[in-house]
């Protein structure tokens, strides 16, 4: 067999094991619990390729300022700046079994979805959707905050890891997931759907929980109105896929996308845990009143991992709403992107067919070798920080993942598996 | 001015009514506390135009029998029919502005949706949907069926009412629907989405009344798993529309499509309470198994209110996951069928933008004028009941309005305003 036929055959196992998945919602947990790291001193995860304090852009410290107030480490900005500067270390939370959203900070005493791949048996693990305005993955860290972080892992998490307690098997989310796609959602700048259909399963049994009336309903009222909500569910759901799928050490099928603000980073599955990386871009999209072009962040963020599935930008076609939304124009334009998408992938996933496709599935896999080839890079569905810490959100918009991570990724196939990686 | 023109400033003010109403869900209760007509006597409310016992199919007569039942008119099938045979008189639901799904059959003791269209002041009404399976919608009537209403009546309502009586402003419809319909629904065949969403509004309420937990839990369970509850709110959300813009008694446009199993009626703006009838079509489509085009029962019910509306088959376009449910092909299928439906109405509704229509809005309007004009008559999505009474839901497809009521309507026009009423 030559090296092409390989790599192809190796792509195969990687897809099947992608479209094979069956992601299960299983519990809310304290992240502390389930990830040992974060207990060895003082720990941070955060979103993107490895990174340190002073790297970071504006909105990553700010959440590491949120989250040292958050955890008692600091009781005011300046403690606990210089505290993140000396102190605490920092991992990423994909080296963990974990995605971050925007800044991806995740600290020990969070709560965390837990979703299982139960085709492979791996886990992974995401903070949950704060709902918007100030809030800790944009990099806000004032009181409102910082009580919402408590609230959400006193509270919020208890019950609906309540609610999935009465679910033997836990939820499942691919029948969620594929009905989802068929209503809309992209599940990246998209989640209304998914959220709703997400709602429906754990009212009922919150509802019946022994809790009080007054935090049963603000429960409820915040599951209710976070059209977001699924986000964090999709991120954790596409990296235990991801996981699940690069256990197949062969390959040119991208693994990983992720941005620390700094820069891009991807995971090859026959690359192993190697990142290659690149200076982000910008996000190019629509601004909030006030705001514009000069005051967005850099690309930041662990929620590329949807796109790595083969949903978000690149599930467009999916979301013809979206397009307008993040100003990509209307359903033409959301029509070509998807199908320019296509020529970078391995082919369609047969379990999420796109009805506004005319039924073709999702987008799977993302082979190296036709990035390189065609110069094509993903495009990425994308929230836009406010470049200064502590802003928040100030749009939305797409970006491109940078050409170089993948040349570079394509250089280290053909050390690997000689020079016909085509 | 010519009478064209004072037919087209006519139609423009109907439509106006129709884009400007303002549809809020206000109350769920007993049908004869609000229709009077339904407590002198025995009588019971149809779908369609007027039509006797004796001339009613399969699913309808079905129907009656579940009623009759129900109300303890009488305690077995036979004495039922006899009764319904001599006894009880009959009602049209579009003549006391009301709507029924199917045979319509609705009974003072049953539960009913109130909907106000706060533009204009007028109330509608509709029991709510039964779910799936053995329904009295689709003419069973064994004592699951008759229990299921009870508890509808007796549980289900009032909590809906207890959550309802929570918003002091009720829950407005129009944002709902509005997002709904870029979320796949064409409020039809399909209220996946609408129901999701109207279930987020519905829930918190209802999980903090002062109920059991059992029968919360049963009433919130039953809430979440039906795709098609919003179907009713949708009906009669578009009744109250409709009924307000007939306020305006001038033009060509239809304000009622409904079928009785015998007959399709239509009402036009222009002419008041009057209907046009011909004989019905059957649908054809997509049977489930063991069923068969044999076993389809000419189309029945007010469902068709939503394409009056300019949804249903109308926006199919809005749902083309709906395509292959009915049978109806590809997305290349839903695009022409709601470009040809567009040939028969006044325009667009600007308050329904569908983004797989390039944001076009949905079809609001359909002018008696343009059917005759084209030929083209409008395309209803719906269910398929089988024509045996007791035997329920067969399959689901599509069915186009017969051309002559439309041909007789014009027929009328013309008497009114004179020959040149195109």
């Amino acid at each position: 067999m030559n090296h092409a036929a390989t790599i192809e055959a190796a792509n195969e196992r990687v897809v099947e094991k992608i479209a094979a998945a069956q992601p299960v919602l299983v519990d809310v947990v304290r992240a502390g619990d389930v990830i040992p790291e974060l207990e060895e001193g003082k720990v941070l995860l955060h979103a993107g390729p490895p990174i340190t304090f002073e790297e970071m852009t504006g909105p990553m410290q700010g959440s590491c300022v949120g989250a040292a107030l958050f955890e008692g480490w600091a009781d005011n900005e300046e403690d606990a700046r210089a505290l993140l500067a000396s102190e605490v270390a920092y991992i990423p939370c994909h080296h963990v079994g974990a995605v971050g959203p925007m800044g991806g900070i995740t600290s020990r005493s969070m709560a965390v979805l837990v979703v299982e791949e139960r085709s492979n048996g791996n886990r992974a693990f995401c903070t949950m959707n704060e709902g918007i305005g100030k809030v800790l993955r944009f990099g806000a860290y004032d009181d409102e905050v910082v009580a919402r972080l408590h609230w959400m892992a006193d509270d919020l998490g208890p019950a609906i890891a309540g609610a999935l307690a009465t679910m033997p098997d836990g939820l499942a989310l691919m029948p969620l997931i594929a009905r989802a796609i068929t209503m809309g959602d992209e599940f990246h700048q998209r989640n209304i759907a998914a959220s709703a259909l997400l709602f429906t399963k754990l009212a009922g049994p919150i509802a019946t929980l022994d809790l009080e009336p007054a935090r049963k309903e603000r429960i409820l009222t915040f599951l209710a109105d976070t059209d977001q909500f699924f986000l964090n569910v999709m991120m954790a759901t596409c990296k235990a896929i991801m996981d699940a799928a690069r256990t197949i050490e062969e390959g040119s099928i991208v693994t990983a996308m992720t941005r620390n603000g700094k820069n891009f980073g991807i995971r090859v599955a026959g690359l192993g845990d190697q990142w290659f990386e690149a200076p982000v871009n910008t996000p190019e999209g629509l601004f909030f009143t006030g705001f514009s072009q000069d005051d967005a962040n850099p690309d930041i963020g662990d929620s590329a991992i949807t796109e790595t599935y083969g949903v978000g930008g690149m599930a467009m076609i999916a979301a013809p709403g979206v397009t307008r939304f993040v100003g990509a124009g209307g359903f033409g334009d959301a029509l070509a992107v998807s199908n320019e998408m296509l020529e970078i992938v391995h082919g369609h996933n047969s379990g999420l067919p796109i009805p506004t496709w005319d039924f073709q599935g999702a987008c799977i896999g993302v082979d190296v070798r036709k990035v390189v080839a065609t110069g094509i890079t993903p495009l990425i569905n994308t929230g836009i920080a406010h470049r200064i810490a502590g802003k928040g959100q100030v749009g939305a918009g797409t970006v491109r993942a940078p050409l170089a991570c993948f040349e570079q990724a394509l250089e280290a196939l053909a050390a690997k598996y000689g020079v016909e990686v085509d």
